[in-house]
């Protein structure tokens, strides 16, 4: 290790180099319940050249490097099982610049997305992606992240328009251009969105962003029970209305919102709503919404009128899945998170529902359902061995269930380790095309090695 | 080659392999300026397995195969300059599937886009993507095509869900699942769409479609020089109006529709305009757009009220290449084809108007400029070779000038031969990544050899 540290001391400065355990223990885990596994050393790179040096340096020792933005990934993509460096972006953190009039915003991948959020407000132009974390725009670009908008302005991958990567050798390319469409090349943009730190290192992002609508309206639509809700959802997506957000919250997590977010709604099967466009056309949409609520027998339809109700709606479904983590304390969170085609929505709701009750573990369901992405949350004691034998059966049972029906292991969070063992199944014989590709951009498998796909 | 066609007819028929001199003309060019070259054989698959049989006998025999879907591609892309044997897929023209409840549709990389809407209309959905050609689903996913509408509902990329594929050793992969998003593993859809036939051959393709809207109102509208029609197009991107189509036709263009299509639009710079969604909501988008062409000096905004004028606008648009062709008996169309930032239209469209002018050879500028796509089509004597080299001068300058403003060499038609020389300007390194791609995806490159990337 000491001839490594030398040599990344070459180009890097003492600070942005640490062995210090606390620091080595904040990289070796994520939130949820995957063994932890210490890196030998943290880096902080301020600049591309930075990154090509580490890498250079990883490559030379043959010593894996992972990537970290802010770890909230939740299959254990940050941990480093095989050791080696931790690549630490927080220091590379600059909005490099906003360009208004192309609706585009280049960051370095540090940067939060509230953190760009709040200085695009100030030219009226917003970020669409909303993970449920103050995640970092490379670790969303790297786990091709989406959110409770995603069912109008689409996943990461739809907003990015270029990325600079440090590739394995240290080299460095661009995965794109500033125009809106591209039949130039191969779509290495998305590609290597997704990529999970497996293929190379992002430094630069272009995202494209959008103007704050003219209207917003919010509301909670409660019903008798969660199959009402979700058929509610898929009519909406059958009618083709543009909605916005439509998120399902079950009882357990409503109980969870109130708790945590101090906020009384009632605990029952409910709807969270978004509306965005011109005044006349959203009152139409909401108008025709409100009726296929009805006729799925909603109980209560309330709008957020006020600015800040509507802000306080969306950030107690942000906090949701802190909200279970706060209460409760020494348990590790797992969430499920398939994705299915539209029509099998709710027969996939109703099978996650019985297995969750079976399964005797707390917990609830929740998702962006619009997309057909819905997750159940449980919360483990990771002393108990038998316990998460079984949380890890129930997941697989849902994973297999979708699977079955045309789905995908992972809606949004992606592979890491914990939906590796899915990958053959799901991809069938592409999955040798996948490796061919890490194989031959990463010889060494020096990048977050064996996180997506194994290498033998 | 009398051992090549004993292998094709293990398992193929005899009416499916042909060498007929007539049949091998017509799949040894494309529309347009490019260089002809002939096939030594073509052949017909009725099936995936077909398929697998040929790549099977390419790779045993080391020949090169061509996908042909109808051959409207515009950069010699069907052309097969190392002859060997072309893929004619005409015979894989069954729509397979159609998902009403979960808005998606399968079919056979033959079926045309007009077929497939002829069919969808029965469900009430339509496919969005409509290059000005009845192309093939299978032509269009390989070329990443777009089209009119592409402003609203996206390019061929982003309505592919999954794509059976054959690749070079005869192998099947399905590179997506059903699922309308998803985190796992590498995105192989992103990939192989737009791949041009160099990474396999698509033998089923599922596709998302849209219910057909609830209202659309389509519109002309004319202006006092094309520069105020750039600017109003920029205007209604930044207002964020949801324009379902904005497209641009220059004077010269709207005499050769008016020509070809029996209309007597004005011989103005003009936007071919529509609008999709709710009665209310439209009508506040059609007013607030009025507003903005009003304030870019717009001389007449004249609707398309009946459905009749409606077809017939969006008829003549999507002829309007064939007007040209039509018009200019004996000669050859080139179409530049950049798309750049939408900052950069205005300027990019003076720039290309004046080049043309200096040019004398004949042709106009239209576009799909809510993407900041446009083409300058011009019409070539063949027999002229210092017309073609002042043709081929012309298409660079606009490249470079695009290219040096962030844009691509291509926003939709994609590399073909055609825009090969400028993929090391475009993608610097990230060129050595696609050539890798390649590389391993095809190691005797059998697969539209020398399209998009020369591998040596
Ligand atoms: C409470 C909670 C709610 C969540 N809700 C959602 C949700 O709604 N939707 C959703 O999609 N996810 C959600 N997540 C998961 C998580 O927020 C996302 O996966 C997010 O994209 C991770 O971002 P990060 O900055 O924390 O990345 P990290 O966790 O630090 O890293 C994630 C991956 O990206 C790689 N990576 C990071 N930076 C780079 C870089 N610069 N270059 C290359 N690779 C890099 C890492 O190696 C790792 O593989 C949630 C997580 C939590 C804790
Ligand atoms: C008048 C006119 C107007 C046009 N307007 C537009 C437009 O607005 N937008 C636009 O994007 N394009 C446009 N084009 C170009 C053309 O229509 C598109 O490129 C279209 O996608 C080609 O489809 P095709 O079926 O003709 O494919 P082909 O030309 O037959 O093939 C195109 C490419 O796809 C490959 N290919 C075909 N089938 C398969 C398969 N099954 N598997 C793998 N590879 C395959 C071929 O090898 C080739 O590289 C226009 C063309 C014309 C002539």
């Amino acid at each position: 290790m000491e001839t490594v540290l030398n040599a990344l001391k070459r180009k890097l400065s003492d600070e942005q180099i640490t062995t210090n355990q606390t620091v080595r223990e904040l990289h070796s885990r994520d939130e949820t319940y995957h063994q932890t596994s210490l890196p030998d050393v943290v880096v902080y790179p301020k600049s591309t050249k930075d990154v090509s040096h580490i890498m250079e340096v990883a490559q030379e020792f043959k010593i894996p490097i992972t990537p970290f933005g802010v770890g909230t990934s939740l299959e254990g993509h940050v941990i480093p099982y095989q050791h080696g460096i931790s690549i630490d972006f927080s220091l590379m953190n600059k909005i490099i610049e906003i360009k208004e009039s192309d609706l585009l915003v280049t960051v370095q991948p540090g940067v939060t997305r509230e953190q760009l959020n709040k200085e695009l407000k100030k030219y009226g132009l917003f970020f669409s992606v909303d993970p449920g974390a103050n995640a970092t725009i490379g670790g969303m670009a790297a786990t091709n992240a989406s959110g409770t908008t995603t069912v109008k302005y689409g996943v990461m991958r739809d907003q990015v328009r270029d990325i600079e990567v440090v590739l394995a050798d240290g080299s460095v390319i661009h995965t794109g251009s500033l125009a809106a469409k591209s039949a130039s090349g191969y779509h290495l943009n998305g590609l290597f969105v997704g990529s999970e730190g497996t293929l190379g290192c992002f430094t630069e992002i272009t995202l494209q962003v959008y103007g704050i609508p003219e209207h917003m309206v919010a509301a909670r639509a409660t019903f008798p029970s969660f199959t009402h809700a979700i058929d509610a959802v898929t009519s909406i997506i059958h009618a083709g209305v543009p909605i916005a957000r439509v998120e399902f919250v079950d009882e357990a997590s409503m109980i969870q919102i109130n708790k945590f977010s101090e906020t009384d709604y009632p605990v029952e099967p409910t709807l969270f709503l978004e509306f965005h466009g011109n005044e006349a056309g959203l009152q139409a949409d909401v108008d025709f919404t409100k009726e296929i609520m009805k006729d799925n027998k909603c109980q209560e339809f309330i709008f957020e009128t006020d600015t800040a109700a509507r802000n306080h709606l969306w950030h107690a479904r942000h906090n949701l899945a802190y909200a279970y983590v706060h209460d409760y304390v020494g348990k590790k969170m797992m969430l499920t998170d398939v994705a299915v085609p539209i029509s099998e929505l709710a027969n996939a709701v109703t099978f996650a529902r019985k297995e969750l009750d079976k399964l005797g573990i707390p917990g609830g369901l929740v998702g962006h359902v619009g997309d057909g992405n819905f997750h159940s949350l449980i919360m483990i004691d990771m002393a108990n061995t038998e316990e998460v034998q079984k949380a890890k059966e129930f997941n697989e049972k849902i994973v297999l269930y979708a699977l079955q029906r045309g789905g995908t292991c992972t809606g949004e969070h992606g592979v890491g380790v914990g939906k590796k063992q899915y990958q053959q199944l799901e991809h069938g014989t592409a999955l040798g095309v996948m490796k061919q590709i890490k194989k031959v951009l990463d010889p060494n498998n020096i990048l977050n090695p064996n996180k997506i796909i194994d290498i033998e």
